[in-house]
Formats: structure tokens, sequence, C-alpha cells
């Protein structure tokens, strides 16, 4: 048994080192690693396996509300980028620029796209004459580069894997509600499919995207009390357009400017399923996306009838569609256990001899280690509701841990201490002025404003300055 | 009636001008048009739609065969690419260089890959220890830029979409298989699901991949007889892993070198499927990959009735899985209809009052013009059997017109006779001597070697020199 120990053994105790932890999981798991590209990962098939489930059901959900991909260059121009201010003064310290192509310097440079606002905005005003040709509903799935200094797998890399949808509309009515369709199909895709429970609202002005008239949030709390930024979708109102001159001729034959909105996702996602499921023995997946649900280990698989009845459990389930693996090799029980669950694969089925002398098998569950010995004969049944068990209680135990970790401040006083001695959010009011928003930050140690909650009102006055309080905000340290 | 011909006339007859004639469809089918960045590509909704199924398609047969999909960084550093000698002569003059990221100088200069044997090559070297390691059988999809002079929509552009797998094996005949295996996927997609027929054998020492030992291609004609390269799968023997120093022990402890291979598709492919089955009228599409399979377009519909019976026939369809949009906009149906010859959708289904009366609809074959009327219970099946037909159609046609382009020439004078006065390839024996493979090009007006022919023999001598003929060659023109 010493195998599956030494497993074990390679990643950091969560509560000792959180950070550690996160970075041996991702390690140990193979989901990706470095490259010899300073700042670039390598995405590996158990990652990128995860993100190809994460694609595939949001590329799902995006299409049944009429979104339509395309794909545009992975080049921008630098007159390009320029031609909104805000835009340009967000992104141009941290692009790539490509200078030369193949022996000869360009005539212009041209920066890796780090999004793509302005090519999308630079097409539009060549092809939209008419109300007809609206709206349009575009999106595309690919890679953006901006050169961070420091780097964390999944969480921060100068490349990324991400969606970027782009809309123009020639109403802001259509154009804000696209922004919040959008914003929804987020929030119902991360609280239901990787049981993430989330804090959403606008961002304040000063944590906007540049360029944007609002932008809406998801955020996630770590098991460390931080925030994860996990999806933004922004109205830009008609800044853009009217930056790169998209005009539209109404039913009347007048010209009017179009509206615009963008939305994002990425593989940072991925960081957030890893820190808020994951505990001491590696990842915990939710069986709605994990690229393997059921691993079947055979018990002392050289005896008789083992390997056949537990391929016969392996050909079942795939059958009915359940992501199902077995593994046969040589390793020990023991270390194949320990495997699965680094993997975080939410079932493993245990059969050996006696089980077969019974009739049954053993499901452990990974989000529990419960283990629950069932009829052959009911275990296609089994397996699927205890997927939908483990499904929900995920979700339950990690919004337990949300709502228990939000505090609320009605003074400095009581912020700087909750900020000193716990993990977590705080909830506290705010007059709306930035120098009070930059000093909490500064005060409190990190706790900047991640959200404002609509419909909140937890005090008259502004937790820093006591003057009428605007909005009520969710305030949180941040990856 | 004005509007429809409007349509049609915009698009030049396929053969007064076929170039003109390619670059129209292009547009009027909205598959991809220009950017602002000089030769790179804005892939619209249609043409995007149709990369989505091809991908689909192959991702799902490479699956079954075991590929694990990855994802490596966009930026190759320049000195990992100069690594392997052949590749960085191959490449060098034509990659885009990163020289500066956000304000600072890079202290190496990297390149935007044009393909990414070297990263597969630098990480497997880092990882792989023993034989247990072995094989690794990834693909990524991604895109790649090439700093073209000339470029063409899907053709030749500077920045494309493709998938590029690339696998490592312990023995010679696992990685020859595997490259074999690949080869035979592509041939097999591109014959069954694309319905082109293909021409296909191993390249030439001089056509070779940069760094190849063999490379594989299907080839196929277009309809003005020139050749497009569509896939080609590479076998590298251990060239990569010795530049790179990727060894492994085996099981006697003994070190070896690995041996690779990688394969690709591009959205070239595209392109195939344009100039193999396009006609005056506009794209002609396989229904195994058409987006769209059927489109319902009502008659008169603002008569009682019609709407609801086109919205009836236009749900059953959708609900057995056929790709079905109905068209219920303003335009008249004559214009629709050029609509829909124009986007090559394979069935058009025509339903107006008097065929409400009789309970029937107008099926019109999108490859023959031909109009089937069929009763209204009888659609499903009948959609499916013509789409099998059309498909079934489509490959006889295109591969009757293959066949009839194929000539053989025995002597110099025959060959620059056939070159002279036909379009298509010619078959012809060869010494294996590049000169002479250099010379019939330059004699021919560009009739380059696109593969040997395996187990055919033609002639005893090489139709250029006269010496002993090795090899049987089809010779072609190509894109």
């Amino acid at each position: 048994m010493a195998n599956e120990k030494k497993l074990v053994e390679k990643i950091t105790a969560r509560d000792v080192d959180f950070a550690q932890w996160y970075t041996d999981v991702v390690k140990e798991a193979k989901l990706c690693d470095y490259s010899s590209v300073k700042g670039c990962l390598n995405y590996l098939p158990n990652g990128y396996a995860l993100w190809e489930n994460i694609k595939n059901n949001l590329d799902k959900r995006f299409k049944e509300t009429g979104v339509q991909n395309v794909y545009l260059p992975v080049l921008i121009p630098e007159s390009l980028l320029q031609k909104e201010k805000d835009h340009i003064k967000g992104f141009a310290p941290e692009v790539a620029w490509v200078t030369h192509g193949g022996l000869e310097e360009l005539e212009e440079r041209c920066c890796i796209r780090p999004t793509s606002e302005t090519l999308f905005c630079d097409y539009w005003q060549k092809i939209v004459k008419s109300y007809r040709d609206l709206p349009l509903v575009w999106n595309q799935w690919n890679s953006v580069l901006r050169w961070e200094k420091t780097t964390r797998p999944f969480l921060r890399s100068r490349e990324f894997l991400w969606q970027e949808g782009h809309t123009l509309h020639s109403t802001a009515e259509e154009a804000r509600k696209r922004c919040e369709d959008m914003f929804k199909i987020y929030y119902d895709f991360v609280t239901n499919d990787l049981a993430i429970p989330l804090i959403s609202g606008k961002k304040t002005e000063s944590e906007k995207f540049a360029g944007a008239e609002d932008t809406y949030t998801i955020e996630a709390m770590m098991h460390d009390g931080k925030a994860l930024q996990s999806g933004t979708s922004h109205y830009f109102g008609h800044s853009f357009a009217d930056a790169f001159g998209i005009k539209y001729l109404d039913q009347e034959n007048k010209l009017h400017s179009a509206y615009e909105t963008s939305w994002g996702m990425s593989t940072r996602i991925i960081g957030a399923i890893i820190m808020v499921h994951g505990d001491d023995s590696g990842l915990v997946l939710p069986p709605r996306i994990a690229p393997t649900q059921v691993m079947v280990i055979p018990i002392a698989q050289h005896k008789d009838g083992v390997l056949a009845k537990a391929n016969e459990i392996y050909k079942i389930l795939k059958d009915k569609d359940i992501r199902t693996k077995i593994d046969i090799s040589e390793k020990t029980p023991g270390y194949k256990f320990s495997e699965q669950e680094m993997l975080g694969i939410p079932i493993r089925i245990e059969i050996g001899p006696k089980d077969i002398e019974q009739n049954q098998c053993v499901i452990v569950r990974r989000d529990t280690s419960e283990k629950i010995t069932i009829k052959l004969d009911e275990v296609t049944e089994k397996v699927k509701e205890i997927l939908e068990l483990i499904q929900k209680n995920m979700y339950d135990k990690a919004k337990e841990f949300l709502d228990s970790h939000i505090y609320e401040a009605k003074t400095m006083d009581e912020f700087k201490d909750i900020s000193a001695k716990k993990i977590g959010f705080v909830k506290a009011s705010w007059c709306g002025d930035k120098s009070c928003e930059e000093n909490i930050k500064l005060e409190t140690n990190g706790f900047g404003s991640r959200c404002i909650l609509e419909n909140e009102h937890l005090s008259d006055k502004c937790v820093y300055c006591g003057k009428d309080a605007k909005e009520t905000i969710i305030w949180g340290k941040s990856y």
C-alpha cells in the first residue's frame, strides 16, 4: 500500500498552504503545465477535456439564443486598437507586438489580440448599412494574449482560452437585454452545471471593462475566501459604434448609431472548479461537467471472472451514455483509488470476487467518501441517481461555505476587524465615491469592490466617509 | 422576379472565369471576407458553421482511435524553432515575429506558430522518461500563421484554422501505423462525408513536409482541373526526437529514441468543397456536412393555413434531427430560392395553397434541380432518402469528372501536348531524380508531382530522361 500514499503525499494539505495545494493539484491531476514560452501554459488532455465539456455546454446554450460562431484574426493593427480611447488605455501596456513578417519589417505593427472588440467593430462598420442587417449576434472560441508579469495556472497566464461574444443592435433596450441574457446564461451554467454558488451584479465605475458603460459580473468564492471573477457581460452603449462610425438607416431612412455588447468566459473558470470543490485528495469534479463520471476498478482482477464482470458493468454504463472508464492496469487497487480521487472522478465502482458472489458492487462517492453497496442489476439507475446527488451536494456544500463567509460591516472598525480575522466577503454600503472605494481597499489589506448588490440596503451611510450611501457592495480580495 | 435574378447575376459564370466565380461564391454565400489585417480572413457564420461540422466529424473520428485534445501556446521562442534544421529552413522565411511584450523589448523574440512540432517535442522531452509514458497521441484545433505574399479565401491566407495532430511512439512500426491510420481517416472523411473523390499516396522527396521522412497526401481535383492538397500525414522517424533529445527507457532499462508523426487538415478543405461541387448558382454542399440540410419555403405565405403547414413540416423534420430551416421573411419565393441555392442547401421544400389542398409538397434537389412531389405524411422518410441520394450523386459526379480528367503520358511530347490542351492530371513514370521532376514542371507550364501512385506501373522509362523508372507519379497544377 506504499504507492497510494505517495500520490496523496505529493499534494500539500489544503489548509496548510492553499496556494501550494492549488499548484500541486493542477500538476498531479495533469490539467496543465508550464511551457518553454514564459507565462504560457500547455493545456494537457485532462485539463483540455474539462474545457471541451465547458465549451460544448455553453456553446449549446448560446446557440439556443441565436448566437452564431465566427472567427476573426489573431492580429490587430495598432491603428485599430487605438480607435476607442478607454480601450487602448486599458490594453496597450499588456499586449504583445508583432513587428516583422518573414524577413521584412511591417509598415504598421500589429498586436496579438488581447480581446477583439476593435476587430468586430471595424468589420461591422463595413457591412452594416440598414436596420435589416441588425442584430448581429456573434461569438468566437479562441485564445487571447495579455503580457502579464506574474502568472498562475488557469488564473492568470499570458495566453488563455475563452469565448468572446460580440453583438450589435439597433436599440439600447435590445442591446441591454442581450447583455443581461448572456449574464443570466453564465449564472445558470456556473450554478447548475459547475455547482458553484455565485454573487452577481454590476461592477462599479472603476472596476468596469475598458470602454464599457456597464459590466455585469459573476463572482465565486474560493475555499480561501478570495473572489474569482468568473464571467462578465458588457454593455457598451454606442461608445465603440461611435468610435468606429457604425451607423444604420432605420425604416424611415434616418441614420442612427448602433449599440454594442460583449461577454466572455475563460479557462479561469477551471481554477474556480478546483478551488471551490477540491480537497486534500485532489480534484472533485461536478458530475455534469466531469470528462469521466465513473471509474470502474476491479479488485483482485486476476481471479476468475472479475475482469469479465468489471467490463460488463463498464459496458452497461457506457451504453447508457454515462461517461465511464475502467482501469485494468497492473497498479494496485489502492493506487488506482488514489488516482481516481486525484482526478476528481465523481464515482468509483469497486468489484471483486466477494461482490460477484453476492451479485453486487460498491459505489464510492468522491464528494463524501461514502460507500454504497448495490445490486448489479440496479447499477445504471443507482449511478444516475448518485451522480445527481453528488451534483446537488457539491452545490449545497459550496453554498453553505459562501453564505457563512459573508460578513456585514457598518463601520470601518467592523470592516477592518473582519478583514484582519476572517476569510470571505464583506457586505457594506458605499457613497459611490471612487476615493472611498480606493481607501477601503488600502485600509483592509485588499478588499476591493466585487459587485453592486441590486435591491439590497444595509445602511444609509457610506461605511468609509459616512455620507449618504448609494449602493450596497460586496467587497473581497480577489485573484 | 427582378430580385432573384440579381443574386445569380452577382456571380460570374463558372466556365467564363473560374477564379472570379470562386471569389464571387465565397462573397455572396457569406462564407468569409477579408479583414483589415492584410492577408487575414474573417470567417463569417456561414463559413464557420461549415468548419464546425467538419471539425466535429473529424474530432469524433480521431477520438475513436484514442486521440486526446490539448492546447499548446501560440508563440514559439526562436531558439526552439531552430532546433530541427530542415524545419527552420522551411518555415523561417514565412513566420511573424513578436519582438515586444507590453512596453518592453523581449530578450528572445518569438514567432507566432506556423505549426507546432517544436512545441510538442520540447514538452515531450521534459515529460517522457519510460516506455510507460508512450504512446502520446495528441491533437489541437487552433490557428496558425504563415506570412504569405498572395492570399485567396480559404486556399491561402496568412492565418488559417486547422487541426494538428502530434504523436510519439516507442517503435517505428507503431508510429508508421499511426501515420497511415490518420491518412486513412482523412481519406475516408473526404470521400464519404465531403463527397470528394481523391488521389492519394506519398509525396516525392522534394514535396515532403520540412523535416519529415515520409509525407502522405490526399489530393482532390478542382473543377478547373487543378489539384488541391487536402490533408497530409507525416512520419518523422526520429529526426525531431533526436533534435530535441526525446529518449525513453525500455523494459530492459535501455535508452531509445522515440518516433514521431504529425498530421493536419485545414480550412483549405472548404475551398475544395466549393471548387469541386459548386455551380453557376453558387455553393452545392454535401448533405452530411451541410449546416442546413433542408430549407422550407412557403409559397403565397399570406394565404390561409400556408404558414401553419410550412411550420409543421419544419418542426417534423427538425424533431428527426434533420438540420432544417424555414424562410418566412417578406422576400419573394423566387428570391428565397435563389438564396437557398447560393448557400448550397441540399434540399428545398416548397409548399403553397395548391399543395396543401392535395396534401403534398415539392422537394427540389440542389444538385440536379429535380422537382419531386411527395405526400406530406412521407416527408421525413423521403427527405432522408433524397439526402442520401444527393450525397451519392455528388460523389459519383465528381468521381466521373476526376476519372475523365486523368491522362497518361509516356513521352514528354505527349505530356506537353496534354498540358497545353487539357485541364486535369497527368500520370507518368519517373526515375526518382529531382532534376527531372523540376524540368517536367518547367516544361509543362506548372505540372508538379502531386503524389506517388503505389502499385501502379505505367512505363519502364522516366517520361523525362528515359532512364529506368522508379515510380508512377500523378502530376498536376496546384493551388
